[in-house]
């Protein structure tokens, strides 16, 4: 392509590299336009396995994949690693931490961040899990948490050391618990002198009635008996009133845990309100059927970013399906209209979610799903779920890595990324 | 073993978990005493491979194993993760992060740290590589760097953000140089939009006359050729005068350069200096023949911490072999001790080095190794460096994972592990 033809092009800017993000570079073909994405981290995460990161079974680069990597070969992408801070739909302009980026067309998929329910300052006490620093920074705090407890002389500090309370049970928070549970039982029970971390307990607390509401009401109540069978307490139906430093109030009664983990609430990336335009109570973005926003159809918005009831009037769930099949709505909208015509029709189509069924893991030959009607329980569904959290990690050296560690894990009873990093930052950052 | 008779072994006090210190709980035998192992971290790093995940290569779990799993079957063993800050001769007792141990016999293996030769003003401006958190923090400076000269408009800042100066050209230095250019010109060299990474200048800085001054002097020119070669500009026979932000002062001139890295000097830990005995200027111990501190026959100091001419009269080299032969050396001796008597004898067998060889990878195929008197250079030298290096790792998890890695980056000329983590917590703890 000639460079004058290349000026000529529309530009695309793409605010996040996350499900949603890659998604739409995907499905987008090359040759229609600049295109430009920008992500304040320099890679691309597989949330669904980060749990495993926190947990130590897996290594932060695992589940990672450089954002340069991936579109290293197409000459119409441009990276950039930059925090967005403001999107000026007027001016259609995007400033980053580094500059500003102008756009012909945008395509908003900067994701969800945890949310404290409006108590913002809870969050210094019970870390959320959204990122590979979030991950590991929840391994350190449990690794240390023990450490601790193997040398502290007062059983009521202690005990609290040894206990991990998981707010949230959607799909993270049982995974999480699962796999705390898993790790204090069967990895790490004969590496202490005197502590027994079999007796480490892990309490998952969820403010709805049942775990995983999004499912049928038998595989909640299915993940509630594998989880409890593995040594979780489960408290269903209450509510979080305060969290302090170690310490948790919930229905009522205070409990003393040095391990509080939130995997409670997500809501929208704070660049959502910079936008000037409607969002719902999470602070997420309203957008037409079609995945524009009202008033500016040359622009996009996916993901977790966005709450949306589609044409069929399914809430659409913030999961990664979710994310990738926005990502390629837009695509294949925005390519039919740049072939075609410069100015978008009076009316585009819709978008419609198309549910492929859901999953959660609890731990070693335990999970739930549900898939195409069917409802799994125990092993098959835990196979299906390894299966298709494989086929989609990006990367092969990715894929082949983690099928490695499951493996070894499976069959050795250990895992390998018990590795405490980043307690000199901790210290210096001031933060427990 | 009754509670009774194990209560009347006697107690040892191991300081230190790396080559030394695994060396000597390695070769001490069960059932002759109750053994504590007090470390800051909770892992066993494999230092000769830190430069790989300093350089994206590897990910800091594969050169990790937690010193828990290590020894977990060995019911004679205490472990601990604490900071040793004081340990008193006359108590005969280690203070540390969480409390105090009295000892019977002490083995002082704490290791080496970063040594500023008297400027730790330059810390903050030249990190080291002793930790997976130096690794890290120096991964995150050169892909920060490389980000910010992609959006960055000033000629001159983009110049310093893409020079790189590696102080030092021992083996850390030059594999660390060798590392970095192979990273920018075969890796990363088709990553960015903006700027070109094979023009990424790294230079090395020696104030000897050559590299590697501990090899014969041939395979130091082979080691600069096969440098240069990749593009690493070398310099020896000066001296670094100053270093300030971003800017270093080397033979009266000022180099302007985002990322400097420090890997020349190498001191004791600060520990040593507690015990009241004599050390030389680096602050290392000076230990009689049979590597105990004088006028303390229950006291031994192995490693790093140690600054020592052998029995043959032999400069013992600060590397893993040197550490792991004193480890074994002073297991033999207490272990004879202990099964004969309580009292040591008036002569003891003193320490003799052997010398099992040296070497330092360059790059792919490149490298310089001097085995029983053989000398290797290229290919063969590269060659017995991943054996050896594969086969002395611990862990058969690490060795599998390790050489997965080195398979795929050879074949694809990929690096898995350029993912940068912990940006947030640098900007909390107020560093670059």
């Amino acid at each position: 392509m000639s460079a004058e033809k290349e000026r000529a092009l529309p530009r695309i800017v793409v605010v996040g590299a996350g499900f949603g993000g890659l998604a739409f570079l995907r499905h987008f073909p090359a040759g229609l336009a600049r295109i430009t994405v920008v992500d304040r981290q320099n890679h691309h995460l597989f949330q669904p396995l980060l749990y495993q990161v926190a947990t130590a079974g897996l290594s932060a680069v695992d589940i990672a994949q450089p954002i340069r990597a991936i579109f290293g070969s197409r000459p119409d992408f441009q990276v950039l690693m930059g925090e967005v801070t403001a999107i000026d739909l007027a001016a259609r302009r995007v400033t980053h931490s580094r500059g500003e980026l102008d756009f012909d067309y945008l395509v908003v998929a900067a994701g969800g961040k945890t949310s404290y329910f409006g108590h913002p300052e809870w969050e210094p006490f019970a870390p959320g899990l959204k990122s590979l620093d979030d991950a590991l920074r929840i391994r350190r705090l449990i690794l240390c948490s023990l450490e601790r407890a193997e040398t502290e002389p007062d059983a009521a500090k202690r005990e609290a050391a040894m206990n991990i309370i998981v707010i949230g049970g959607g799909p993270t928070g049982v995974e999480v618990a699962g796999a705390l549970a898993e790790l204090t039982r069967t990895v790490l029970h004969r590496d202490f002198d005197h502590i027994d971390p079999a007796k480490v307990r892990v309490r998952l607390i969820e403010g709805n009635a049942r775990l995983l509401s999004m499912f049928a009401p038998e595989l909640s109540a299915s993940a509630q008996r594998q989880l409890e069978r593995l040594g979780v307490e489960v408290q269903t139906g209450v509510r979080v009133e305060a969290i302090r430093a170690g310490e948790l109030v919930v229905a009522g009664q205070t409990i003393r845990a040095d391990n509080i983990i939130w995997a409670a609430g997500v809501g929208a990336e704070a660049v959502a309100r910079t936008l000037g335009v409607e969002t719902d109570r999470a602070g997420k973005l309203k957008v037409l059927p079609d995945l524009s926003l009202p008033g500016h159809p040359t622009v996009f918005a996916i993901g977790d970013i966005v709450a949306l009831t589609d044409a069929r009037g399914t809430v659409v769930p913030g999961v990664a399906q979710g994310a990738m099949q926005m990502g390629r709505h837009v695509a294949r909208l925005l390519e039919r209209e740049l072939r075609h015509s410069a100015r978008p029709p009076a009316e585009r189509e819709a978008f419609a979610y198309r549910d492929k069924g859901s999953m959660a893991t609890i731990g070693r030959s335990a999970a739930v799903a549900e898939i195409g009607g069917r409802k799994l329980s125990g092993f098959p569904a835990w196979i299906a779920w390894l299966v298709i959290h494989l086929l989609f990690l990006v990367g092969f050296r990715n894929k082949f890595s983690v099928l490695l560690q499951w493996t070894y894990s499976y069959f050795t009873y250990k895992r390998g990324a018990r590795i405490i990093t980043g307690i000199s930052g901790e210290k210096s950052a001031g933060s427990s």
